[in-house]
């Protein structure tokens, strides 16, 4: 470790490499902040080849490395590890090249998402993958983690709007994938990339589509007296053939958290809030606007509100996407759980969650991507009551194997990061898993890039399990 | 293989184990028909379990197989392999699931892609893609070729719509890869598979997503006096920001062969024919068609034609559909050619390769999915002519080149297979190579899953040489 910290200095500049306790706190923890580890340094690159001369001397050496945006990763995924480095991308936050007759962009990882949407509506299109955290979350994590959003419903997820990339795979090799052409050759290793939290390599250029931003957006709230009565009226939009841009529901603890926290104007006594929203070309959306209506309508909401403008459609979305910070106003700590169940199954899901939450004596906000199946249950719980976070994870746990049971997924756009990587096995048989590996393998040889995310590990108990998590034992990770 | 064949007798009665020569030669060819080989034996499977027992077998003892559906791939991607057997898939022809409420369709891989659609039609849903073959190539083969077609300029292709698939791998393991939810799980193994031309193993079943078909179309036959002029409306009509179904042209050669063929109505003196269709929901296309009508007529046309019913449609349609069969009137034999280049760039494409065609004194014809860029340049040859397919493969070689060097593709739908294999190395690095083989390695260690496709050979040369083909010398395949 001694020689290698030494070859490092020799790449990067003093102040772009971080060695000092203090400096390094910034870096133990990212949006899963149950738990903290410190590496060994963090390297600030500026250029590509900084970041490949970084990673190819970790290669050398065998020691791990984990790159890192913003650290805004749900499930761990930018967890530093002891034993190795963090690559941090940021300064990587070059806009590189902006093609709008062909819809593309070309990027640097640490470039933000909202900065290509921001560079592109000019020219009226968008980068349509929009997760909450949009306006501070990186492309190369969104990369990293196939991210959502709610949008992603008719838009659909980040692996549908990246064409190639050029990427240092944890060899040191630099390879390109694909490129702006629709029509790929052979396998879709730009889609194997997409996805791979971190553990084939770093993309070093991210070739993005870029979409025609819709004409005309129609964005309804309606309340209503039963969470179930909010799910029903979901179900029968889907069922009408109706795509809208993007359709979510808050429960009435996620109202209120989201009221207290940026007033919305959120109908406070309802049980439950669905937002719908209608985007396209102008006529396609005044037809739809009707069929809409209709269906809100025999829904039997307690209240309906209709966006006038953009000022009135942003007040809607600032309520749904502040609800994960809010919900911290009515808990000192929660989980965000991350879970999909088949979408006709909602209501079911809802209520089983429901009674889980009572018989374990924890409040549960809902908030989620009802279009898609996507639930984010918010479990909340006091960490400093001696046994509050096992009990919370335990009941994570209990939501996750619901999905799982009910045919779903324990990720919807979260990812496995370290959180899920024990419920691997519940979802996936073990010929699954070991071709999971065998491809990890055939990128990444020594496992260094991003060591200990998504595959379970040796000893492998859950993350529920009362007691030390294995990745404590293991002196991986330690928590406060 | 004295031992191997005895095993395989065991588990497929003798109706369904083809091992005699006249027997055999059905399958010593596909669709790129310069190619030969005669397999040692043809399995045929009725049940998943069956074709899990032969690729076990075969992975005991190291035989080759190459999985075949209707034999349509025009790359040789269903070329047999002299040590090895064909494992046929047309037996497992069943539609497993259809669940119209999800739009998830189950099917088995033998299953045709037309029927897919004509079982969902009557739910106003379809499977988006539509390569020409639709009527008689099977879904396998359209998810080991990512197969595109004619609407994939709005639609995306067979990757955009296969959720996920159960296959068995070259190892004998089984694994299921996602499903029905459009979240997945880390990297997207099923979009690995789709498009692996049969390298990894072969899928099962095959969970396809049906969308809506569009509630409406709108199709224009425009005739043009030059080839240049049917690409600049092309270009018009991307730059204004319209989207639609299908842009396809086809030059005077094209054109005159359909006529032939199918008597289609097409413009007998135009130099090039563009088809333009719309489509999307009613209001959509009424004002799209507005903007469509100015951009064509701006496009200074000889001739404009607009489907007025379903019948007209149909008859447009069916000159294109057929042009490659078509153009075996013009010829004795001919080359189906398959190359990407930029959009902007089809004017320029053309004209160079209209200049090679002049100078290798051989008729090319052209029939492209001009909205994407894919170009099919038809090399029109007489096989009876001593070196006349050597000089054919020879200008099919410097068109691939010229969409390399124009930053385009050496396949837009068609795939590598045994064609296309020696350019590899022209459009890839060795680094991306290196890893896309380490990839196959992770699933099929012993390269017995349609070994001989998409890699080069140990020899390399180019294909377009003269003399014997690299297989042929090899002894793999032989030519007539």
């Amino acid at each position: 470790m001694a020689s290698f910290l030494k070859q490092l200095e020799a790449l990067f500049p003093a102040d772009r490499l971080l060695v000092d306790p203090v400096h390094l706190a910034a870096y133990e923890s990212d949006g899963l902040t149950a738990y903290r580890a410190t590496p060994r340094a963090v390297a600030i690159p500026e250029t590509a080849e900084e970041v490949v001369d970084a990673v190819r001397l970790c290669a050398e050496h065998g020691v791990p490395f984990v790159a890192r945006g913003s650290g805004t990763s749900l499930s761990g995924g930018s967890l530093p590890v002891e034993e190795g480095i963090v690559i941090a991308l940021n300064r990587l936050n070059r806009i590189l090249k902006l093609d709008f007759d062909s819809h593309v962009a070309i990027v640097e990882p640490g470039v933000l998402n909202l900065q290509v949407t921001q560079a592109a509506l000019p020219h009226g299109l968008h980068f349509a993958p929009d997760p909450s955290s949009q306006q501070i979350c990186t492309i190369g994590g969104n990369v990293a983690f196939n991210s959502g959003g709610a949008h992603c419903l008719r838009h659909g997820m980040t692996s549908n709007h990246v064409l190639g990339l050029r990427a240092v795979l944890a060899t040191g090799e630099v390879v390109q994938f694909d490129g702006a052409s629709r029509e790929r050759i052979g396998p879709d290793f730009t889609g194997l990339f997409v996805g791979c939290e971190g553990l084939f390599g770093i993309a070093l250029e991210i070739t993005l589509r870029l979409t025609p931003r819709a004409e005309c957006f129609h964005t309804v709230l309606a309340g209503y007296e039963s969470l179930e009565a909010a799910g029903d009226a979901v179900a029968s939009v889907v069922a009408s053939g109706l795509l809208p841009g993007a359709m979510e529901i808050m429960d009435r603890l996620a109202i209120q958290a989201a009221e207290a926290s940026v007033k919305c104007g959120y109908p406070e006594n309802a049980e439950a809030v669905m937002i719908v929203e209608l985007e396209g070309p102008r006529e396609e959306v005044a037809a739809d606007r009707e069929k809409l209506a209709a269906l809100v309508e025999a829904s039997r909401p307690a209240e309906v509100r209709v966006a006038r403008d953009d000022a009135e459609r942003a007040a809607i979305w600032k309520g749904r996407k502040s609800a994960f910070s809010a919900v911290g106003r009515l808990s000192p700590d929660f989980i965000v759980q991350d879970g999909v169940v088949p979408r006709k199954r909602l209501g079911e899901a809802l209520r089983r969650i429901g009674a889980m939450s009572r018989e374990a004596g924890l409040r549960v906000a809902n908030v989620f991507h009802a279009g898609d199946g996507n639930l984010h249950p918010l479990i909340l719980y006091d960490g400093r009551e001696p046994g509050a976070l096992d009990r919370a994870e335990a009941l994570a746990g209990r939501i996750l194997r619901l999905c799982i049971e009910m045919g779903g997924s324990i990720t919807g756009e979260h990812g496995i990061g370290v959180e899920k990587r024990d419920y691997l096995p519940e979802q996936f048989g073990p010929d699954d898993i070991d071709v999971m590996r065998r491809i990890r393998l055939a990128f990444d040889p020594d496992e260094i890039a991003n060591r200990g995310k998504m595959f379970p590990g040796a000893e492998a108990p859950a993350l529920s399990q009362h007691g030390l998590h294995p990745l404590e034992k293991a002196g991986v990770i330690s928590r406060e």
